[in-house]
């Protein structure tokens, strides 16, 4: 049964989760976290930098990284962890350099950092994982980070300083957590991100935690992690260009005492739509805080032939620049949208397309209908876009999130460093 | 044998090719071309949008067209009338309108133009190719088209005002011709172009004319133009958008007199070298007049494993709107291009990689060298900026052309249009 387009519009919580107020990684029971400045940013009020998330027992992970053939070799490291299996306990995690392209130095300063949080954290290094965030080609100061990571206090709510530590030009917190029930207990999943606000030249990583203290399989835990990742960050297109430092970590520590969540039960079900649901939120506040960015930009396919052609056509009119433009200028210009769609050549009958802004239809069988232009330009005028093209000839459907191109991407990221 | 990186600075015309003056599509022997105004463009001086380029005897053609899955029904005709082979004497051109998603009457009306375009060129209506390039979503205005197609007058230098009539909002003419002799005839290859100048909404289309008097094989005229097209049009890149409507063809006509080239002599590369110069200048041009654009970007990568790796590489390295906004902003911000380079996700290795900006280097082994920042500076406030990737681990090399990002791309297109 199709969704009518209106009701696909707001994001709405599936019961039975429920929104944990403010929550973040350590909502979730047996999660401690802290963050200080140790002078890796540019200093400023209120700015932290470096920043670890500890769980009270060992946890599995799951995680998955940037793709690009160049890699941080923070990333190398905690990929290898995690791909050798076994339990950890702490992710430690700096921004203001991304401990990239400087040579042989970047793992052996990644394996001091490493070692230096283990110590603070009262854990082993190899339950240690590390994400870095910011200047490409710059060793780390390794003499700040042995002075500071020392104080660093593990404390029970630090979920919000940690958020804040792995920022860099953000210009809100991402952070999420919900709850739901699994044989009388309550479990929590809590997550925080940074998305790409680029201001900084070579800064545009994702970083997103999540955590967990529901008992879970390992594999489902996995599996769970990467369907919900296909679905939110990976459906986030900001400028095209993927980070060298990207990381999704999500840990589970079982502290809520339920027993285990196995694949193919209810509770599973629910504990996907969970992690769904942080990791959509995370994703969707990741585009509309883009570099520049005055709106969010929510586009759904519906009834591609697949849910593959639906997630690449969506992602393409998210990502286009001339899709962007136009909603910066709110302009109803929906021959763009089309191009978009169209350049990922996926198959498609032009005489069935629909195409919606909002809730305003303004192309039918593939043409436009007369349309109330002043109507879309107030549409195209909210913090939130939705367009909407229906395709007609299958069961594929997908939405993605981006954000408007403006002026302000291209200030920022010509800013003149020399 | 690899060539130093200055060499492969400056295009040069190889031997034995002779460029000529002025040259455009009708420098080749026995063709004429012409165009009006017929009212689809908003009026402005010497302003022309509808034109025919005709040759004096029949055509063997080539051509390559958007993969785009909405198309115009002006590129389905002409790509149904290629494949079907046969010969052709007259292409038909207006800007102004994509005659693209507007239902059946595209197909309609881009028959009548055809049509109308035969009578005046005194051909057959299956001679003709059609091409059409602006507006989405809008109905070709046929009136205006039957009235002026009867004033085109078609002329033996009518190339110049041919190449007036394709262009959009491009900033400069794109045309250019070279000669080389085939066994004592003198031929001539002739191009002209339009590029993505997009400052009217919607209009991103690469339209490129060739013709050459050359009586050519008709197999290798097929791969003579597919190759040229693979090392020039196909490496630009101006903001990733493809268009409903890209057209590229190719007409032979033999009226040099020379004995067909066939495919293996070295004719044959002679002409392939000749085709490739003009594709490879038109392409090149499109790139410096990108829509907004300050400086012509070129980026070559040489010694990937493949060619096809080299062409990703450095096609993501122009694309890239961190790379274009750094180049804008003159900032020799190394790690954006290894970003870029990275995310292809084309086998590397690291520790060999080499980066120069024009003819200074600035990483070596991956990381970072001490260079003089002010000289990089000065190099990327050039017109032209090169970058160079050395990867050190095969054969393949490739280069790419794009222009910088600036707040005018976004201003242009953005234009609030209702």
């Amino acid at each position: 049964m199709k969704k009518p387009f209106f009701e696909l519009m707001t994001p709405q919580l599936t019961p039975p989760l429920t929104e944990v107020k403010n929550g973040t990684v350590t909502s979730p029971a047996g999660f401690r976290a802290g963050a200080v400045y140790s002078g890796l940013k540019t200093p400023g009020p209120d700015k932290l930098d470096l920043g670890i998330l500890v769980s009270d027992s060992p946890c599995d992970a799951a995680a998955t990284f940037s793709q690009n053939s160049i890699l941080s070799p923070s990333v190398t490291l905690s990929r290898e962890a995690i791909q050798g299996g076994g339990k950890f306990r702490a992710v430690v995690v700096n921004s203001g350099n991304a401990n990239c392209s400087v040579g042989e130095h970047g793992i052996i300063d990644a394996r001091e950092v490493i070692s230096l949080a283990a110590s603070q954290a009262g854990v082993r290094p190899e339950e240690v994982l590390i994400c870095s965030t910011g200047v490409i080609g710059v060793e780390l100061p390794m003499g700040l980070l042995r002075a500071h990571m020392t104080e660093i206090e593990l404390v029970d709510d630090g979920g919000m300083d940690l958020a804040k530590a792995i920022i860099t030009t953000d210009t809100r917190l991402k952070t999420r957590a919900v709850s739901f029930e699994v044989g009388g207990k309550t479990v929590t999943v809590g997550g925080i991100a940074k998305g790409s606000g680029m201001i900084h030249p070579n800064m545009a990583t994702m970083l997103a935690f999540l955590t967990t203290d529901a008992a879970v399989d390992s594999g489902l835990l996995k599996q769970v992690l990467s369907d919900a990742v296909d679905v939110s960050f990976n459906l986030v297109d900001i400028d095209t260009d993927q980070s060298t430092n990207d990381t999704c970590i999500l840990l589970a520590n079982g502290a809520a005492g339920n027993s285990p969540i196995e694949a193919g039960s209810d509770a599973a079900d629910t504990f996907a739509a969970a992690v769904r649901d942080v990791a959509i939120h995370l994703a969707r506040e990741m585009a509309r805080d883009g570099e520049g960015a005055t709106k969010l930009i929510d586009a759904t396919v519906t009834g591609a032939h697949s849910v593959d052609d639906a997630r690449l056509a969506a992602r393409s009119i998210v990502s286009s620049p001339l899709v962007k433009t136009a909603v910066y200028g709110r302009d109803p210009n929906w021959g763009r949208i089309l191009m978009a769609l169209g350049k990922t050549e996926i198959p498609l009958d032009e005489s069935k397309i629909q195409v919606f802004i909002n809730d305003i239809q303004i192309v039918e069988s593939g043409a436009a209908i007369p349309f109330h232009a002043e109507s879309v330009v107030q549409a195209l005028g909210q913090p939130e876009v939705y367009l909407r093209v229906a395709l007609n000839v299958g069961d594929g459907d997908a939405t993605a999130w981006g954000c408007d191109l403006t002026e302000e991407y291209v200030v920022f990221n010509s800013a003149y460093t020399t």
